[in-house]
């Protein structure tokens, strides 16, 4: 792939993992940062993820692709002002919602120079450090209502995606926001739930902590997920979050009801309808 | 450590792993195993992690220390026949509950010979199989009782978990129960009911399985855990596991809620409340 000149606005976790990968694989001949926070543009430019930080107008004029890695309220704000200022350029969102953003940009006369993609990667951490090398490996990204982009924009994010190491999905917006709900969105529900209950009982005694075990810190790992990114997942996915709260909420309910009246054989049916997950992962 | 002939009374994920630890430190002269599953006793031996596999009593009378890891519904009907055996041998049980086990040989006359133990480590993995080089590591260890066990019985037993890489925690059998309702069984719920969720939407869609996050692995990777296992530990902690499992549900209402009403500064507050996590697990 020739290289390109790329800006990343939002140099965390994601936008800073991407930075790296970029880089690795030789798909860039200059990384732009644009980034709000002060600190975080520092040490971007300290830990090489970026080749320079400028303001957003001036990433844009003077970038072939511009990547948005921003939390998704601040992503349906500023990609119909984006895409007002390119022309040629490739834009790229990674955001975790994308129903709303992709209804906000419906009608852009310039919708076409944008791709709208999830990769499917993250982990509990935020900002310019907690970027990873290698992120993004033989996980998924999908793509989401692929006709309404360019070809030439959509061949490209999808070498860049593939060269990365990733492997690609294709779906309308509306089916990849109730499928995050599921397989993202609800998971994080349920480990800050945890971690409450936890923390809750914590007031009246330290102990638990000494005795946490791997299984308590997987089940709880997402809880140290940042509101600034998750609120706004949460606000704008709302409807399939809720759908998939209750239906979870019933499952627990089921467990309930057998300790209750003590039906174990309907616990144990429970459980080992649960171990059929092993099919999904292993 | 003086070498001693040990017995383990179930070679499955948690007395296999023991196996291997003991032998890698150099405290037995001889494992012997105790095995119901003829296939389980196969694949111990074939694997090396016992010298030799014979019937209960016969390795009682040949062992100076006799563990038990089997489920906990088994152990509670073992456990005083073995004592019945018992002369100058060590009894140690491994399981996951303790108080209903420990009232079990409350008034039993070799009581004192039996130390019980609750070593803080485990996989969604069961049988010999299963058993992991390095396990217990930098885990945490709880001792119920401690003053109802002779001191011989409690130092070697203290010394044998120091040396496989433990550290101690020691605290009466309710108080046990109670805080490993918070800190395991609970998680283990949560993530049964999670697989559950998500396995009765699959019924529609596969999507969602190409999807799945290395999040939603974490969060529902002990969902995977054996029932054989599970039954018992949620039969016999019942009220505490109920007590821990309706907070968890009234919590998530607490989400519930909040994406109901709109609450967004109440999700946040929420969120931010569980990353406090973060001291708790790094």
């Amino acid at each position: 792939m020739e290289r390109k000149r790329i800006a990343i606005i939002g140099i965390g976790l994601i936008g800073g993992s991407l930075a790296l990968q970029l880089n690795e694989k030789g798909f860039a001949s200059k990384i732009i940062g644009v980034e709000a926070s002060e600190e975080h543009a520092k040490k971007a430019l300290e830990l090489g993820l970026v080749d320079e930080v400028l303001p957003l107008d001036e990433a844009i004029a003077g970038a072939d692709v511009i990547f948005l890695a921003i939390p998704v309220d601040k992503m349906v704000g500023l990609l119909p002002s984006i895409l007002d200022k390119v022309e040629k350029q490739i834009v790229i969102d990674m955001g975790s919602t994308k129903d709303l953003l992709l209804k906000a940009v419906a009608d852009h006369p310039r919708r076409k120079r944008y791709v709208a993609t999830h990769p499917m990667w993250g982990t509990e951490y935020s900002g310019p450090a907690a970027a990873v090398k290698g992120a993004f490996e033989n996980k998924a990204v999908i793509f989401c209502n692929e006709s309404d982009s360019d070809a030439d924009a959509l061949a490209w994010t999808r070498d860049m995606y593939k060269g990365i190491g990733m492997h690609l999905l294709s779906m309308e917006a509306e089916s990849h926001d109730l499928h995050a709900a599921y397989v993202s969105h609800i998971s994080h529900i349920t480990s800050f739930a945890l971690a409450n209950t936890v923390l809750e009982k914590e007031k009246e005694d330290d102990a638990i902590f000494e005795m946490a075990s791997a299984g308590f810190e997987s089940t709880v790992r997402l809880a140290k997920s940042n509101p600034a990114m998750w609120v706004p997942i949460l606000m704008q996915n709302k409807e399939n979050v809720l759908d998939v709260l209750n239906e979870h909420i019933s499952q627990l309910r089921k467990f309930k009801s057998c300790l209750e009246k003590e039906n174990w054989d309907y616990l144990s049916e429970l459980i080992s309808g649960a171990n059929k997950i092993k099919k999904i992962i292993r």
